[in-house]
């Protein structure tokens, strides 16, 4: 894969962001460039990047309607660049964002992202909440995987929107925000139409609406921002983040979805964007927001369409089995 | 690009579906396949892989209620391999088929492709008419591209798409069959759910009926069928077609989209199929026919939205400049 197209560490964005080419200028005020974002044809030197990503991100969040100032936002924060600059970008534009790190229990991948998130919210003087899902729930995602033969990404994920609501709610947050961008959003929308799974694409939108049992609004503010950018911003901003990718997710559909993705972008600059935003402008009015009946769960009272949320049944199923071990 | 992913010659066609590997063997009778079909993790001898090539279309034509026996089919042929194996099946499955050749004027690619459809046709005893675009309205492919700066694959379709219903609707036909393979049809679905084309997506079928203007029933029988299979079919079959690629043709946006999905297949054996086949099963339904109001062409009498058809337009433009151009 060539420099640039898909690029997965930090030192590779930082190099990215900072060898541009001499002759690239500032669109702004024609100094030289920093960055270079193909898809707009445009350079920006260090300042108009910054601003240029501020301006994307406030028109994202006023194109949709995420949430006004006032709103009581909560963050689910990783400690990788997304979150952490989209953290950042929130308190620059003025919201009030708390932030919550779920220890997921992935060995250093998580106690460094716990520590990255820490030490960010610490210097900014931002209330960060951590949810340990060992200690909480009795078992951790490698466990949920290995004992239900689950694969990892789906305990995971489903454990991260669980817990991400049920803070959220428990604590009285308005909104739940996330750091998704528009390589992640490209690349879930591209493995959702590769199978055409259309339920999922009922559901994938910037703002997912609040339900009245229990569930968040949810919003994806990074959607017209891509990851390199993203990467960029945290480096140009001097943001300290995890740099490693997650030891369990390497090699998973979506991180191949986005290598395929990267290699077209390569060749033709735009089409990520072109592919999800012409999903959102003019595709996903085909496909009808579908939400299910949703009940209270009988063990935990999260909403959920069955008589037990998927995660009580995962937690049942994961402890049960971590217990039987011990026992032999 | 490796060997197996991307052929585009009758040659690559053929060595990739006799250079298999001796362990595969046979489905049906263990003997020594001929050619492996990753997608369905089969191999086949020379017999039973015909034979499958007829099941497969003998279950399209069923499936989508293509038409029936005793229907008149006129199917469009170009010399290539599909359109030459489809006449081949369609015939050996009991339907009697008429072609007709366009001939657009491409140079050697026109003549030989006209050559090896009468070959085709002569050896067969099987009827085909020719329709000459330069003879019957004054003008060829590569002019009207030429002079109206249109893309050549743009001014092409068009007339092949008027010619074949112009020329199946004077004659009385029922049905116009055209020989699009899966890989046709995945690499249009392709190109137009990257920038979601939500009109072309209500048009994209197996069957296109018929409309009360005089737009004939079209169909694609081909569609389960890629176009590594046809060219092995040919090959089997001893069926002598047109190897070369249209000239103007070479890497348009369909033949790249090919590319494209080509490596991604050899990645991922069967996904074109579960591509295309998961929309029309799936995804088709959201995007339901929405077909245009049609009147008759005020020139030529054809079915067209607006008062002049595209055709005639195009054959207006193209005509006059050559004429001003010979004037000059």
């Amino acid at each position: 894969m060539r420099n640039g197209s898909g690029p997965t560490t930090s030192s590779k964005y930082a190099r990215s962001s900072r060898g541009v080419d001499d002759a690239v200028k500032c669109r702004v005020c024609r100094g030289r460039a920093v960055i270079a974002v193909r898809r707009h044809n445009a350079g920006f030197c260090k300042d108009h990047f910054i601003a240029h990503i501020h301006r994307q991100v406030e028109r994202t969040i006023s194109d949709y309607g995420m949430f006004g100032h006032g709103e009581r936002l909560l963050l689910g924060v990783s400690g990788g660049k997304d979150s952490l600059a989209l953290w950042e970008i929130l308190t620059v534009l003025g919201h009030e964002v708390d932030g919550v790190y779920l220890h997921l229990g992935i060995g250093d991948y998580s106690s460094d992202g716990l520590r990255f998130s820490q030490e960010f919210a610490a210097r900014r003087e931002l209330s960060l909440e951590v949810v340990d899902l060992e200690g909480e729930h009795g078992f951790s995602v490698p466990q949920a995987s290995e004992v239900t033969a689950r694969v990892a990404c789906s305990a995971c994920g489903l454990s991260k929107r669980y817990l991400l609501n049920e803070v959220a709610f428990r604590r009285g947050y308005d909104v739940l925000v996330v750091g998704h961008n528009l390589d992640d959003e490209a690349a879930v929308l591209w493995g959702n139409v590769l199978r055409w799974q259309v339920d999922y694409l009922s559901r994938q939108r910037p703002v997912l609406p609040a339900s009245e049992e229990g569930l968040l609004r949810k919003v994806k503010p990074l959607v017209r921002v891509a990851e390199r950018e993203t990467a960029a911003y945290a480096v140009l901003r001097g943001i300290d983040y995890e740099i490693e990718e997650c030891p369990m997710a390497s090699g998973n559909t979506i991180n191949r979805n986005k290598e395929w993705l990267n290699l077209m972008e390569e060749r033709s600059p735009g089409l990520k964007a072109q592919f999800l935003f012409g999903f959102l402008d003019r595709g996903a009015a085909y496909f009808p927001p579908n939400p299910p009946d949703l009940a209270m769960c009988g063990e935990c009272g999260q909403p959920t369409p069955g008589e037990l949320c998927a995660f009580c049944r995962l937690k049942k199923a994961t402890v049960v089995r971590i217990a039987d071990r011990r026992s032999l």
